[in-house]
């Protein structure tokens, strides 16, 4: 048995790199940009008005002049005009561009117009009013980074600079293995002795979220079975994540077909609760990964979060963030065990502060779909005390 | 012009109930509930091992038996068995059905095993290691309450009771109208005094976030066209969300093409920045809402996220839960107007603190991508100080 920190250090020194694919703009939110983003032109593109009212020529206020002939209007699309003189003057709205020969813009609020002509009511200063071509970026300089998370409002800047189809990285193709012959469908009806299947249909929600769509797969607690599924399923994934069949028990065959299949083990077992038996596991030449969680849901659930999306976020070069909180209650750690406590967790004056959940184990479903995510705590004798910071896993 | 407080309780005010719909379990991942759950049985369901070891009778240790003949071997997914008498035992996996006439549970730590007999070494409670039935949840309890959003951990607990197909709010329909003659496709390349459309696909990017696919439309500045297309959207989608068209200029027809087609303006402008141009109207007896922002990327942006997303939430049947964060420098209000400003926000000591990004006013698309969201800053004279909590908008 290992530590949790050692644990965690293993399984991120073991990320894959799965290469880049393209993908259309709007196919790519979510998605990890995996090319360096260059301004296509300058931003803005030109003097670009940010007001609605009159442009005009500086010198002619220097001169004295606050009565301008309206000589036309111009509006956002409309290529750059000229304003033929300074004693002139042209309406401007909202991102046109500034006409050649005028400098100000001064807001309709500060005009007053009437029969063609607009008379000043404040004086401006000079160069008001205008967003400067190439002030936010220049031409060919560098936008977004790749490694940028696509945001909705990142997909904005792609699609300003015509990014029509975009180099993302490519995602692991995950297969989700349910093994347990306790499990039926959901839409069976269980006997007494057995439950409906969980585990993996949460994990197939929790991964969609990060945009992967897993095939789920479930094999019986058969020996020769688990061994066969596991070799075709190893073949067309890069990675398994596993539910069940890992911890001590005479019919948990994973660990020993995994190894027959040469998929060597990192480690298997860690001083932690819950989440205690997981098993991980790598095949370095053809680039698998193996996460075998526990069987029940509380375990399979923390370990997905504590160590599957640090590695997923690693392996597609997007740095890892910590987020913690603020303990709101005493808690007693475990002498030997990294805890993983389910909290739900509440801000008050800009701090995030965590309650604990009394769930009933590792076993407690419900409690699970209250809690916001899980708190670490390290291993240790000293009650920690209320108001103590610490790591926040925070739950899909 | 009305205030931001004022214009947010009025949006809040217009929310509409699209009714309800049912999805399959996995496709009802980020969805709202529209349906109580209750337990279809205990959970859980029989009296549950949650070690691997041997299941004994607790009356055997109070004779002090320490030594018991190992009758057969319990697996998870076993129907329930029974211990034929009190001086045997039956060794038991994670899981499985307790046996009848057994009560406690020992793991293997603590027993030796050899030729079919199990020596236990250290003395057990009664009732050890058993997960009873019931004690989490009793048959017809409530498990999870219309209006909870579906989380990974949620599709666990329905997949657990057997929901198959789960009853959810319906979502509105929405359909992005993008408008202004100096906007062309993002495969087009702009002439000088055009732009690509960039504020239509976040806002796709964001609405897809929140599970609802919006049509994409763009209506050229010309009055009649205006009035037409929007017609005609109307007939068929629940939201309009606009984008351009409702600033003071000349060429903005928006307003009044929804005043004529029987649209209520409840505002139009607010005491804020960025986003000061909003328009907000509603049909009542059609159930109809129009979002329209102003056409530059962080207005829109902005008003989506302090607008729109509340507007929704409340709308599903969804707490709006607010966040806050802690301001990293002194910032100036606005005597007048509400500020939303774009910052980053990193997490210390269990504590958000949020850092101001210095871009280039409403124009600016590519400090957008950069932010975590906007600090909300009332209207006001004083300078605030560093330290402050302020209301914390995050960016989807």
């Amino acid at each position: 048995m290992i530590s949790f920190d050692d644990a965690f250090d293993r399984v991120l020194q073991h990320t894959l790199d799965f290469g880049d694919e393209t993908v259309t703009l709007l196919k790519s939110t979510g998605r990890v940009l995996s090319e360096d983003i260059k301004a296509d032109r300058d931003f803005p593109p030109f003097n670009r008005s940010t007001k609605d009212g009159i442009a005009v020529a500086f010198t002619a206020i220097e001169k004295g002049i606050t009565r301008f002939k309206i000589e036309g209007v111009l509006s956002a699309g409309m290529p750059q005009q000229t304003l033929s003189t300074d004693t002139n003057c042209l309406e401007i709205m909202t991102g046109a561009v500034l006409p050649e020969q005028a400098d100000t813009i001064i807001m309709y609020e500060e005009t007053e117009i009437k029969d063609s002509w607009a008379s000043i009511t404040k004086t401006p200063k000079k160069g008001q009013n205008i967003h400067r071509q190439g002030t936010d970026e220049r031409e060919g300089a560098i936008l977004l980074e790749k490694g940028t998370e696509i945001t909705a409002a990142v997909i904005g800047v792609l699609a300003s600079v015509g990014k029509k189809d975009v180099i993302v990285k490519k995602l692991p193709k995950i297969c989700v293995v349910s093994t347990g012959n306790e499990l039926v469908e959901i839409d069976e009806t269980p006997l007494p002795h057995q439950i409906r299947k969980s585990n993996s249909l949460s994990l197939y929600a929790a991964l969609e979220k990060v945009k992967i769509t897993p095939t789920l797969l479930h094999i019986a607690d058969d020996k020769s079975i688990i061994e066969k599924e596991l070799e075709q399923a190893l073949s067309k994934f890069d990675v398994l994540m596993l539910s069940g069949g890992v911890s001590k028990g005479k019919f948990d065959f994973i660990p020993d077909a995994l190894d027959k299949l040469g998929i060597a083990k990192v480690f298997h077992r860690v001083a932690q609760r819950p989440g205690k038996p997981f098993w991980f596991g790598v095949q370095k030449e053809k680039q698998k990964v193996v996460f075998s969680f526990p069987g029940n849901p509380v375990s399979t659930f923390a370990n997905y979060h504590v160590y599957f999306l640090p590695w997923l976020k690693k392996s597609l070069g997007v740095e890892v963030k910590k987020q913690s909180v603020i303990l709101d209650e005493p808690i007693q750690p475990h002498p030997l065990l990294t805890l993983f406590v389910q909290v739900t967790s509440q801000w008050h004056e800009g701090e995030l502060i965590a309650k604990t959940i009394k769930g009933n184990g590792s076993g407690d479903l419900v409690s699970l779909a209250l809690a916001d995510g899980f708190i670490c705590v390290a291993q240790g004798d000293k009650e920690i005390a209320s108001g103590t910071v610490l790591d926040f896993i925070k739950a899909s």
